[in-house]
C-alpha cells in the first residue's frame, strides 16, 4: 500500500483532520435527496430541465434549478444554451464528473455489503433467542 | 470491469434503483457531525467514554451515547464491560469496522483532489478576467 491508499489516522492529527475535512467535502457533493438521484439520471445523455424534472418526479423547478446549479459550479453538469426559436438548454455531465464513478462504486459495493451483514447479524441473533 | 465494478445506471431503471439506494446506506452511515471523528479517535484502540469526549471536543455525553449506540448497532463499535470496581467500560472499533478502509480512503483521495480541481479552476477564471 502507499500513501495515496493508506488511512493516515494514527499519530498524527494534522494528517487526520485533513483526511477528515477531505472525506466531509465528498460526502457533502454526494450529500442530501437529489445530488445523486441527478447525477444518475444525466448518465444516459444530455436532458432539458423538463425532462429532468420528469424523470425524478416530485422535485419543484426551485429545487431543481438550485441542484443544477451547485452541480455546475462543481464542474460535475454542464449547461448549453442552444441558439433556437424559443432558445433549447440542455443540461449533461461532463468529463470530470466521470471522477466520481470510482467513489460512486464503492459507496454502492459497501452499502449492498452492510446490507446483507445486517440481515446475517439479525437472523443469527433471532435464532439464538 | 466485472459487475461489482461497473456502475448499472444505463438502461436498468431496477438495478439504478437499488444502486442509489446502496449508496445512500452507506452514505447515511458515514454521515453527520459525529460518525467519522469518532471512527477516527477509535482507530489508535480501546478508549473510555470520558476519553472519546475529550478527544471529540465540543461534543454532550448524551449526543456521544447516542452516536455510540449507533455505531454498535451497525457493528462498527464493540462496548465491553470490565467487572473492577466501579466498572470499567471501554468502546473500541469492530474487525468488521475495517471493511469502511476502503470506501473512506476513496472519499478522502476524492475530497482531496476535487478541492485541487475547483482551486485550479478558481484560479484559471480570475486569470481570464
Amino acid at each position: 500500500m502507499n500513501d495515496e491508499q493508506r488511512l493516515h489516522f494514527k499519530h498524527d492529527p494534522e494528517a487526520c483532520k485533513a483526511s477528515v475535512n477531505a472525506v466531509r467535502d465528498t460526502l457533502y457533493v454526494l450529500s442530501g435527496k437529489w445530488k445523486l438521484p441527478l447525477i444518475v439520471s444525466l448518465t444516459n445523455g444530455p436532458m432539458r430541465f423538463k425532462d429532468i424534472q420528469r424523470a425524478l418526479g416530485e422535485i419543484t423547478p426551485k429545487i431543481l434549478s438550485k441542484e443544477l446549479r451547485e452541480l455546475e459550479l462543481n464542474e460535475f453538469v454542464k449547461r448549453t444554451v442552444f441558439p433556437t426559436t424559443p432558445v433549447t438548454i440542455t443540461y449533461e455531465l461532463t468529463a470530470y464528473s466521470q471522477s466520481l464513478d470510482k467513489v460512486i462504486v464503492e459507496l454502492r459495493n459497501w452499502g449492498l455489503e452492510h446490507r446483507k451483514h445486517i440481515r446475517q447479524s439479525m437472523r443469527k441473533r433471532s435464532e439464538e433467542e
